[in-house]
């Protein structure tokens, strides 16, 4: 694996822009009032502002600059991804369940707050997520807005994020084998992975065999994002990962590299980054945000 | 306030059916899955199934009966209320929260299972709820989705429910005035309390004029509710209400009664719901269950 620290220049560029965007627009969303609610709005503020790799919002405004989608209506609906993403994170550190008191090089919420806030601080952004995308200024199209909805829903309860979280506890005291840790993280990182690139599609109004390709982008760049986490948590720097690493491996959980060993994972990621690529042979330049994005994911060290 | 132990026929027959129904279609929506999620869903049913006033949706199917709305289509609508409904008192029952052992009768989900699994399960019934809302079983027409989505979104966030319980903490530590604990308990309870009926007359289509007289019933038994809450917290039974009663009171928590004491409350409560009745005066028989729950609402002894 080629470590490199920044990704090259325009997918950078992209990145900070995106960063950016969503930045402001959490901070345009996000008044803090002036009653007692004012602790969990800066709690959920704390969370999503100036942090992370904004990689789920990056795949949907990548997705949707294939169909030329206007960006204040993707920052939105990336901003919901991110809002999903976020709160998820928030209650997994909780004492209960990861009990991790860093997060994206920070104090986690509960640390920073308190643990009753972390849990009402992730419930208002889970909530937030679908308050922004059912409203017009996402789509003027009351359907594109349901199917968005309907996207994000799926990707994040029981038959997604929060069904792969609960396989990963129970990974905690019974081993799994190598389909059984693909399905987990299939639900527990892919799903939403894949519903911010289908909410670009949907947005852009792709065509369904687009869709069905750009699922399979997204099948893979999923795996492939969730073996080098598991490289990274084997190998790399706690400094630069923003949060506790080798958690899992002293836990004596199974990973893509207790299964596989570390090089044998490597290639798997970098042959699915391959494969991910393959399914946007369809498409001209307007994909390439999509493809450097493939290769990103592979070659982060963080 | 006369205390009853079961409402009047009718309502009470509707009860039952609405209990039953919403039974049924939770059975049917969460099957168990053979994997190692099946723990997180034993955890969704044992929450949902088979416990509750289903005040909600009986809210929102007697809403939506005014104007003919099919019943299969409302009770969808009713479980996805109810869903966010139960997620919020798996997570208001956590022990970082208001740590309670008991609810409706039986141990709290962090009991029953643990307090990971409560958490998942409650982030679940979150999802799921806005799952079941944007399905087209629920309204062939895509803006009514978007729109069931709006109000439910709006009233369980930062300002609505999740607000609410964040003003309830800090209630714990700081005395409120009457003003700002009957701003606390709307956004606490009123607010799903409004959304139950704002996505009856959704799916009902109602006209603008004719909402606002329903927002005005749904003010005011939200209100009233709240009120009839504190009274029974007060002067209730704990088998009945099959949870914890007097904490509020163990706190030095303000509520409705130490504020107006028992006597004023209840002529509050009572007045409220005649204010009730009156924003129905230009509906005929087919509000009448509207009327009836008002009555229900102040009269209940649970």
């Amino acid at each position: 694996m080629t470590v490199r620290a920044t990704p090259p220049g325009e997918l950078a560029d992209e990145m900070q822009r995106v960063a950016d965007d969503v930045d402001a627009a959490f901070d345009a969303f996000l008044p803090v009032p002036t009653d007692a609610r004012a602790r969990l709005v800066q709690a959920m503020r704390y969370a999503v502002i100036g942090a992370g790799k904004r990689l789920r919002p990056l795949l949907l405004m990548a997705t949707a600059q294939i169909y030329g989608v206007g960006r204040e209506h993707a920052i939105r609906a990336g901003c919901a991804v991110e809002a999903i993403h976020t709160y998820s994170l928030i209650h997994d550190d909780l004492p209960c369940m990861d009990d991790d008191d860093l997060r994206r090089g920070r104090p986690s919420v509960h640390k920073a707050f308190d643990e009753a806030t972390a849990v009402l601080a992730g419930d208002s952004l889970h909530a937030f997520a679908f308050e922004l995308l059912c409203q017009p200024a996402t789509s003027e199209d009351p359907f594109i807005r349901a199917e968005l909805v309907r996207a994000l829903a799926q990707a994040s309860g029981a038959n997604g994020m929060a069904g792969g979280q609960m396989m990963d506890m129970v990974a905690e005291t019974q081993s799994f084998d190598l389909p059984t840790i693909t399905r987990l993280q299939q639900l527990k990182t892919g799903a939403l992975l894949d519903a911010a690139v289908e909410m670009g599609a949907i947005l852009g109004h792709a065509a369904p065999d687009e869709r069905l390709h750009l699922r399979g982008y997204a099948r893979d760049i999923g795996l492939a994002f969730q073996i080098v986490d598991d490289l990274i948590d084997h190998e790399g720097d706690e400094l630069k990962a923003g949060k506790a690493l080798r958690k899992d491996e002293a836990a004596g959980k199974q990973t893509f590299i207790t299964l596989l060993g570390a090089d044998r994972a490597r290639e798997q990621a970098h042959m699915l980054t391959q494969q991910a690529v393959g399914h946007l042979a369809q498409h001209g330049p307007e994909a390439d945000m999509l493809r450097a994005l493939a290769r990103f994911i592979v070659e982060r060290d963080h």
